[in-house]
């Protein structure tokens, strides 16, 4: 017989509904033990996860998905939900490759609505739901967007309670899920609002209408009765005034305790037969169930993989985040204009010691990185020299702040763009594959590459210090690639490197060291090619387009996506420029790409030094 | 002597303040027939600033600019600070080429602190100048921000107030200017908020501490104590409860008659005193002290120049916008899964008909494009096909939802994108440039260009029925361009309009037209060009490089910026399918594109008839 009683019987949500509550409580223990077990081996989202077992447990007993929709936002919160939807087979595949997503993905599971894994979509998704269930079906199909209470500083989410707090007919349900932490520790005003009415001890009940509704509910039975009585002594507490999301339209129910199956499951049974929107507002903890994680949220967020009984991460060389953290301190010493903002990121983009030395000159904005730009915009206007620290994936939300509030204004400010071009396993939504084609298209910006730790240096010393305009500095994930030591960073617009033959690679960035080792193998066979490695990549030097006279063959290896990449500009200007030559481009094309190692994703799409080989002596040969 | 006797010594903000009550009413009297003289012969935005000037004058008499920072979000409601910070002489060329901007511009003036132009950036912006101001003289300098209730439904200003309000020291002063309208009636839960603090005839004055301050003022004299006294009826009130601006930190005054040019100051004198964040509520009428622009505040929003007896547009034929709005209506009636979204236009994106006749499928979101996505896109999760309908301008801000909430999820969406392109005297924030170059990064998402009302219906038509993937579909602001009676619409992805010579020249959209008069004039030259005609321009259908063995020069002309254009990627692929002849791009480059006529625009960019005709011959010859 199994160690996991109740867990191994559990295929699908219908089999939980049958489970008592003391039962239920046994099943989150075994749920919690699977949690760490897989995730200290696969790595992943862990703290999160733990403290929402409970809530997922009575979502899943008190509605009916897939019918009912629960829509998750930034849907790294729902490994618990993948167990109890008929994963738990494959849950020890979680973010490997080709197993399941570490994000909600609907091609994986009928219960998972939207894919998410940018923050704060979740109540416009799940209105959108809601209203088109009332347009097609008129039926009591219920939407639940499940939301954390770090998403709630990003501006999309009060959009759309602005949107559907004015619906009275929707029946919208909003489960705010209040840990106090967004990744970093949650910031901003509507936070300290919050810690207010969570440390209140009273509970706010939906108004008057409930009683004469519940009485009215047949045979609502035991728990819902138990819950009324223990809530009775603070039901005059709603006289201490209404709140924030009252004002905005919605019926607000809570605190309550997140990890109190029972009570949860009888206010989601009040919530489910109301006819307007409502906003639950549980509290949980980060993390729980597991000491270190409790102790440490923010460490155990996303993390990789970690043993069990030390809590302690199995890793290994300096990251770029870690270097760039370092050396920007180095240079907020120098320079006192130089400030630093997170969009909740802090320790993943490198700045937890900035923000203890320099604490008057760091900001955490929350997860709003359309404010991080036009606040930066702000700063720069005076003088300041803003470096907005940021994962590539994330800068994708602020692409009109930086046209409008930044660029257009001729205002300096720094984006340091964290987990440039592949990031791995860590969900489609998160490689950072953009960011040069739509920083290309925006006027005035400078963009950067750099492909070693010196030479982030030694732009960012240049940037700081000399440049008049919006600068981007990108670096990819993890660590630096080594580079050949007959190679000498100009510190100019390109380099080249080798001077034989008519072949030529251009890359920049990581790609580098890649094209650096298919150059000394494509030697040995006999073929000859230099690197045309691109420093700045915005805009293109064209003096680079004087040493193409005698090139025959062009080869433009880019992690990005190829629409509107450099690889394009590239190739058009060297068309506008009169070569021709043969010219070849390998990038991503049309598709979002899959969680993978991100050697395995170079791979995949012919930009490691093997596929480099291949391509140019294939061609030639 | 000059008819208007105060208006004619205003130079600079100084001139105000040593006028009394009085004379201040008189003056904003005189500011109005300005402002409607001056409109009615430019265009531009009449009815917000009508709303605004008693708002302006008091502002410029209690606070100091430039010291003071005044931050006018959505800067076209600045037409009377413009007036009275030194501008008045060149008033009448707002708008013009080469005259005033209708937006606030730093280049214009020491008083234009940011140049804005898309709506909820004021208070971001506010507070970066603020905590600058801080760090770097840690002064007195007060920061304003100046926002209408409208720009209250876009998710950037919640993120500016969560910030701004948890910095208990900050002395960011925002202003609430609420007159219940957005552009269109003002929407969503908020507003209806706004609305009841509105019709409650009480005032909320700061708690507790002011009156303690207040009486420790050195000689605030008569007005401020006048003020208090006016308001004591009112300051019990203060335990209905507190705003939900209260909530997220702000101190918070009001509503206050924005009419009111002695309360208006009294309240200001208040705030600049303060050392805490402080939100002042003001009510105004948009379009006040004109009839027509007070019965129509949309229609007076963004005018065209009109009759200042009667109040009507002097305009002539059909535009884009309202053939679009027919059309749909007839696509809604065939198909009942058509819904329509619109952020605070459906005025100028020609939905007025569509919010009547199908109310229940009509959506306006207010401000706030990125829920408009993630919204549609929840609709579109369940079969609806919703269609937003969008200045391309403003889509800029939903580039990340189009990407992870939309072509992620393989959501048929479908973007109907006004204004593509130029739009004339409409700031360069408005220029709808971006577009084609953002939109040509996303995976999957099928952009479509056509060139005639008719080639739109017959696109629509086809996405609406035929498309599985989100498609945007683009078109200019103003009416449509005759095409030669010889060209017929294929409705493939491009058309190829002649055959004969080796010379061709590529565009797409609005340009056909252009491109038909060149060719024509090219013929009478002696010089044979064919037109490659893009109707689907993302993705390109590669059978049109089956088309260009023969050819030895392309011109590619587009009214799009260059960086990441559809002219590079096509330049790219010719070359990467071994086209070796010449190749040319004409767009526009780095740099942001200044108001002035369309037809102007075409001109200094290259993209008129004329200025092709010339390229080709002289390339060519």
């Amino acid at each position: 017989m199994s160690e996991n009683r109740f867990l191994d019987a559990v295929n699908s949500p219908s089999d939980i509904k049958k489970l008592s509550v003391e039962q239920l409580n046994v099943l989150a223990g075994e749920i919690r033990d699977e949690l760490i077990a897989t995730v200290s081996k696969n790595g992943g989202h862990l703290a999160s996860n733990l403290g929402a077992v409970e809530l997922t447990i009575a979502l899943h007993k008190t509605f009916n998905s897939p019918e009912d929709k629960i829509i998750w936002d930034v849907g790294h919160q729902a490994y618990t939900h993948k167990i109890l939807t008929g994963r738990r087979e494959k849950f020890s595949t979680i973010r490997t490759e080709g197993g399941l997503s570490g994000f909600t993905r609907p091609s994986e599971s009928e219960h998972d609505v939207f894919a998410s894994g940018h923050s704060s979509i979740s109540v416009s998704a799940a209105y959108g739901v809601s209203v088109s269930n009332k347009l097609l079906f008129d039926d009591a199909r219920k939407t639940i967007a499940v939301i954390g209470d770090g998403s709630f500083t990003g501006g999309l989410v009060y959009e759309g309670l602005n949107n559907a707090g004015r619906d009275e007919k929707s029946n919208l349900i909003v489960i705010l899920n209040d840990n106090n932490m967004s990744i970093s520790k949650n910031v901003g005003s509507v936070a300290t609002y919050l810690s207010k009415i969570r440390t209140k001890p009273r509970y706010y009940l939906l108004k008057t209408g409930t009683y004469r509704f519940l009485s009215a509910i047949p045979g609502i039975g035991k728990p819902i009765a138990k819950f009324i009585r223990n809530l009775k002594n603070y039901i005059k507490s709603s006289v201490y005034g209404t709140t924030m999301f009252e004002k905005m339209g919605f019926a607000y129910m809570g605190p309550f305790d997140g990890h109190d199956i029972e009570q949860l499951c009888s206010a989601f049974e009040i919530a489910k037969n109301k006819e307007e929107p409502v906003m639950i507002h549980v509290l949980t903890k980060k993390g729980k169930g597991y000491n270190f994680a409790e102790e440490s949220p923010s460490t155990f967020h996303g993390i990789s993989k970690f043993d069990v009984e030390t809590g302690e991460s199995v890793c290994g060389k300096e990251s770029y985040s870690e270097f760039f953290g370092k050396m920007l301190c180095r240079e907020a010493e120098k320079n006192n204009k130089i400030c630093a903002i997170t969009a909740a990121m802090s320790l993943g983009t490198g700045l937890e010691r900035f923000s203890d030395v320099y604490a008057d000159r760091f900001f955490d904005v929350g997860i709003a990185e359309e404010h991080a730009v036009t606040f930066a915009s702000g700063l720069a206007k005076n003088g300041m020299i803003p470096v907005f620290c940021v994962y590539s994936t994330f800068l994708q939300r602020c692409y009109d702040q930086i046209i409008h509030d930044c660029a257009m204004q001729d205002l300096k400010i720094i984006l340091a763009i964290d987990r440039a071009g592949f990031v791995g396993l860590d969900g489609e939504s998160h490689q950072g594959l953009f960011d040069v084609p739509f920083l290309n298209t925006i006027p005035k910006i400078e963009v950067y590459s750099p492909s070693s730790f010196d030479e982030l240096d030694s732009v960012f010393d240049h940037v700081v210090n000399s440049s008049s305009v919006a600068v981007a500095v990108r670096y990819p994930r993890g660590c630096e690639e080594e580079l050949p030591e007959d190679y000498n960073y100009s510190g100019d617009d390109f380099d080249i490197y080798g001077d034989k033959g008519d072949t030529a690679i251009v890359v920049y960035g990581r790609l580098f060291a890649n094209a650096c080792k298919a150059k000394a193998v494509l030697k040995e066979k006999g073929i000859d090619v230099r690197i045309i490695k691109l420093n700045k990549i915005k805009p293109i030097n064209k003096k680079v387009f004087e040493n193409i006279s005698g090139l025959k063959n062009i080869y433009f290896f880019e992690e990005s996506v190829k629409n509107g990449s450099i690889a394009e500009r590239f190739g058009s200007l060297l068309l506008e420029n009169g070569y021709k030559g043969a010219y070849d481009v390998t990038a991503v094309g049309e598709e979002f790409v899959k969680p993978a190692t991100v050697e395995s994703q170079l791979k995949k799409y012919g930009l490691d030094a093997d596929s480099m080989v291949k391509k140019v002596s294939e061609s030639i040969g």
